[in-house]
């Protein structure tokens, strides 16, 4: 369910463009307890300069290869949300080489009520899921 | 009010698009008893590959006419909200040939002070609206 | 800390989409008392007839120069929002000659646990900021 929106600036492969979202949703599916066909991603390409993120003051400098991610999910605790930052740092390092100054992760909660999944059904209310 | 992404993968006429869009609008209107000038709708087009949709094992494959449609709004119920669901993906089957399994809708909610229309105003909490 | 989307319809040259984020930035720092380098801006493009903004009967028309900024942020009051919405409505259009009817704002509210702005850290339950 998490529906996850990746803003990045352009310029990698489809191949890394792939590989981003699939670390992404397997530390989801890890961390988040998401089951593996449960992935919704978004990925989003812009021309240089359409992101501007600085550090709030942390002490690193972003670079042209920053990632952006928001989340929107349900019934995640914050555990699991610092689980799943640690992890998405660590495992987007390891498999994709993006330094760990280089992510944003900002999660948007809701509710059950607010998905529907296909169909036109709202399967978390509906007993589907 | 609600505000309204629409994420596809690129390949629809401009018509095509805006019948999309009118499409969304009209059942907003009639189940989320929306003005009718309540219109704030922002259409992402992506290359292929960009939007990753599975089916989190409902047991349907999505293709590349996936629509994702996340409605920023507030106050509407749970029964609303199914509605709206039903009724999309029934508009949206009828009038642009989209099928069921193609469309993905998320909900986010926030509350009245979360919203300037124009002018500077928050229109919810002036009296305005 | 505020995550700002801001969308438009392309044609605006690299120094006018950076006046406005600058501007935009200004602001929140000023009105949502964010820290000067707590920064997160992304700028969507769009081709014409992708966002469709009306009025909600308010009674003015929108053009193509509309900018629709949505917010995801926590912790700012309804008094910060109402200060926000007019100070973005007046600097906007004193540095970028944009019309206030040609703004829309849109806030999403979400928790202290709900970001990480890199390292992998949840920075607002970490103590680190």
């Amino acid at each position: 369910m998490p529906l996850v929106r990746i803003d990045v600036i352009e310029g990698r492969s489809d191949d890394d463009l792939r590989r981003l979202a699939d670390t992404v949703q397997d530390v989801l599916v890890e961390h988040f307890a998401a089951p593996e066909r449960d992935r919704y991603q978004v990925i989003h390409e812009h021309r240089p300069g359409r992101i501007i993120a600085l550090d709030t003051g942390l002490g690193f400098e972003r670079t042209d290869e920053v990632v952006v991610i928001q989340i929107t999910q349900q019934g995640r605790d914050e555990q699991q949300k610092k689980a799943l930052y640690a992890a998405l740092a660590e495992q987007l390092e390891a498999r994709c080489g993006l330094a760990p100054t280089d992510l944003v992760v900002s999660v948007v909660e809701n509710t059950p009520a607010d998905w529907s999944f296909g169909l036109g059904r709202a399967q978390f209310l509906e007993g589907d899921l």
